[in-house]
């Protein structure tokens, strides 16, 4: 089963007055991952905006946070794919520091939705087999 | 059981390309209204900063989406207390449009620690007092 | 010359490790000032894009920072107009503290774009008829 | 005169309903260039807040927007340092897209301050230093 890695960099404008990282910017590096995630695998999110034919917004998000995220660190965010339905698909997350600590898990569920008439579709074929590619074995 | 109310406006930069608010920033919503909330009971977060007794970081976030939030909506984020333990505390959130409409559910856990240890600690007297106010009867 | 008023308080996700606002936040203000100012004036931002008669995209802001913004201080943002041209606007901001220090100016410049070609595109007469309720006696 | 530069990715949650970078995201885009610069300078500004000799708050930032800035776009941030006056300094930006697009133009004075008065106090030597390189010549 293969995963997907992103890194990225704690900003200083990510970080709140206690010094640690303000939780909902990590959720915001899992989509991060997401985008380049989507990108990598030759559609970006971009694209599916422009052609409208397909959008993905979030049915469900979550996040358990094991260690602070301090600034100025690299991390790395780990994508797999969880589960894959006919409208709807989950992705999980792991997120380690540079020494490889295990910073927090998350999770988030997207629903393909037909923009023009706002209610749910089946995921496309070039993304379904995008996803395969990062589940677990059937 | 009481609940504590507050509402707010979705801005124009919550919102991103799809026309509806970046999942991310319902939860920034909920801390808001937790903000609040604190700030109501008469000890608001700034004070716990300042004081440095105890901060009450993250362990855990969830939120499920059932409606978009657009923008220019005022929300109402209807905020009780789901659990409270010896040290850490459960928030429970479901959030409004002005039509009533049941846009999302989300909830936190916050855990009370000391900042010059990094270890967990015990919730504080006043502290608990006003989390008991908003809790489910035992 | 009348001046519109904008009250918002400082959220814990808007400081930094500093402990004072992150400066973006602070133009960030001014926006929610200006979709304020839009909405008591009966033509809320939100119409303008579903309409999309007409966009208000940045030509230019700038702002200049005397004092820290701290957590849970609550911001009094006045805005006025600064000059109305044929196609962009300038609005002026003073931002106050509750006991009235003068914590930041700023401006913004807005075009008028016609969404539709892209290009500049003359102010309409309902949105100028509001700027000049706030613009300096010519 | 060397100029430092500093590359990332539009994200979607930059971006707003109209479909374009909202424009406070363009001077954090600044910011970060600015944190970059700093940590190849091997002053990484997480440092400058753990040993608390020195804090860079802004006094001023401005930009002025040629072009809008898309999603999924690769931005290029090219700092340069404008003036470097005794307890402050000015960095100018210039960003560009990947088809050498001048996107924008920014910049922003940091004043140097001492933690411990919340006085303005003279750069240090280090920093100084590091400014030199990338300071146009006397």
């Amino acid at each position: 089963m293969a995963a997907f890695e992103h890194q990225l960099r704690v900003r200083f404008q990510h970080t709140d007055p206690a010094g640690i990282v303000f939780f909902t910017n990590i959720l915001v590096y899992c989509h991060e991952a997401f985008e380049e995630f989507l990108r990598a695998g030759g559609m970006p999110l971009e694209e599916f905006l422009g052609k409208r034919e397909q959008i993905l917004p979030l049915g469900h998000a979550e996040a358990t946070f094991k260690r602070p995220f301090r600034v100025g660190q690299l991390v790395t965010v780990r994508l797999t794919v969880g589960r894959i339905g006919e409208r709807s698909f989950r992705l999980e997350y792991d997120l380690f520091s540079e020494k490889k600590e295990h910073l927090a898990t998350a999770a988030t569920v997207h629903i393909s939705v037909d923009p023009k008439t706002g209610q749910s579709t089946n995921i496309g074929p070039q993304l379904r087999t995008l996803l395969e590619k990062y589940a677990p074995p059937a």
